[in-house]
């Protein structure tokens, strides 16, 4: 029989889905299961293996050549453990091996979320075609991926790309990471919500303080709310300028809740972007938004699994 | 004959230098001549072309497979021009051709002098034997490159690893690239003492206001002297981790006039990156001051050369 598929697992905070992928990057299977993330780190394995079992268990099952997994982060793809920061019951699991006791001699490749979503857009969305690009999720936290000379750059680790936890403010507001002033801290949707509400903003009466309804105000003209949006974007033109400068790319993708906010978010993004990006090499950038969406983290997966082990079909050509 | 030699070019604000290198690095034949800086680019040009005459006129030049230069940037290696900072004469300069016009039919190859550094301390310097590393110069201005995967990261126009001009303060002074609190104008020589002098810093009777003065200030105790190193070494911290969590390294190589002053700079640095490096993937590098001297810039335009005409036998194993 022809091994002509990826098993893919994103596993998340909120919930862990699994997907057979095939080379074209249609899921010829999906299936999710609820994060147990309060609980401890055996119980959220069974919610895992119960994915992997539905994975197995499917007629299809042996096309599968290979298995991706793309992971809350931090991950560390040389150890195969994983370290999710919303998964307190997994602190160095070891995914990789308990996965490769349930798929057998297959190959198993762990990334970072946010490497496992830039392998989707360059391979099935916004950055395909392109030889240098940054992807990024902008949504609870901020995460990202590049793509450079072609080919996706998780890194050693399988971390790279993580433009959330660079500094742009070097004596800013303390980070949960123990930095300061970084991306995440000034741009993620829970900070614009913060930002807006400490500045005065107050949601209606529904309460609803995220921020969707942040942008919901700005879009009806609350200057406080529209400035959160303006700080959040400044903080990513930074964090976007500095990577063009130290890696150049061409473009830049941008996903996750917060981009939903569309031209509240890009246009001041843009208009940043000229203030930061300033060197001639770094001008010019293309920015855009994500195209993959819910599946984007088991497309992502399948794509890293397949061009982590050669089967080139499954790699974007740039 | 043989072509085992590269030709190399290392072309700056105040020299201009030329070089046979062979495999292992040695220099046979080393020229150099100050650079007409403050001329027209045809006068520039003819100092460039009598290094390149002394270097085609030795008995050695049949030996050479390739020619690489090494430029003040910013440079553009797709179109083959500079526009060196430093040398108002040369906008958009098409060195490249002009060089082929020189050298007959050799593989021509431009990189950035940052690019350049890194090349040749990868080769021959801290960073041999590293898959991943950041090399810095701190000096008049901050330049940098990478190597990624065990191989240089020119990037698409040779300017990769321009950590000088990352912005680690997103609100603070301007920058004369024209964004704001970058790297280059908190870290380098100039803004160290230009720092110490706003701050009360006054120099010694021979009236040095330079960073070695400022250095030597802080080593007699001068607190305000000492200060504007620290900051500097934060400014070089966040860069450092931004670069870290974007592209996983593992060593960072500092050379440079700034990075002369030694424990001065180090302590402080090292100490910052525990503040600005706190991902499990990106604590722990090393830092470590470069290997290459004042020939590092002809060195590393050798080894470029090499590696992008795949010479191999230039190309550092990683």
């Amino acid at each position: 029989m022809q091994t002509d598929l990826s098993a893919a697992l994103d596993i998340g905070g909120t919930k862990i889905a699994g997907a057979l992928v095939d080379e074209h990057g249609r899921l010829l299977v999906r299936t999710t299961r609820p994060t147990p993330a309060d609980r401890d780190g055996a119980t959220v394995l069974r919610a895992l293996a119960e994915v992997v079992g539905e994975l197995t268990a499917h007629p299809e099952w042996a096309r599968v050549a290979a298995v991706g997994i793309g992971s809350a982060g931090p991950v560390d793809a040389r150890r195969g453990t994983v370290s999710p920061v919303n998964i307190p019951g997994w602190r160095d699991f070891p995914v990789v091996a308990e996965v490769r006791d349930l798929v057998g001699a297959r190959p198993v490749v762990l990334v970072g979320d946010g490497v496992a979503m830039t392998a989707a857009e360059h391979w099935q969305g916004a950055a395909r075609g392109y030889a240098n690009a940054l992807c990024m999720v902008v949504s609870t936290g901020v995460g990202g991926g590049l793509v450079l000379n072609g080919r996706l750059h998780p890194g050693p680790t399988g971390n790279a790309g993580h433009i959330g936890h660079i500094s742009v403010d070097l004596d800013g507001d303390p980070c949960p990471c123990g930095a300061r002033g970084c991306v995440e801290r000034i741009a993620s949707g829970p900070n614009i919500a913060r930002r807006a509400l400490e500045r005065g903003w107050r949601p209606g009466p529904d309460g609803d303080t995220s921020a969707a309804a942040v942008a919901a105000a700005a879009r009806a003209g609350d200057p406080v709310a529209r400035h959160s949006f303006e700080r959040a974007a400044q903080a990513l033109a930074a964090g976007v300028a500095a990577t063009a400068a130290l890696v150049e790319i061409e473009i830049v993708v941008v996903g996750g809740g917060v981009a939903g906010a569309g031209d509240l978010l890009f246009v001041p993004l843009r208009r940043a972007l000229r203030d930061y990006a300033t060197l001639s090499f770094v001008r010019g950038l293309t920015v855009v938004p994500a195209q993959t969406g819910t599946d984007a983290g088991v497309v992502g997966a399948a794509s890293a699994a397949a061009q982590q082990s050669r089967l080139d079909a499954f790699a974007p050509t740039a």
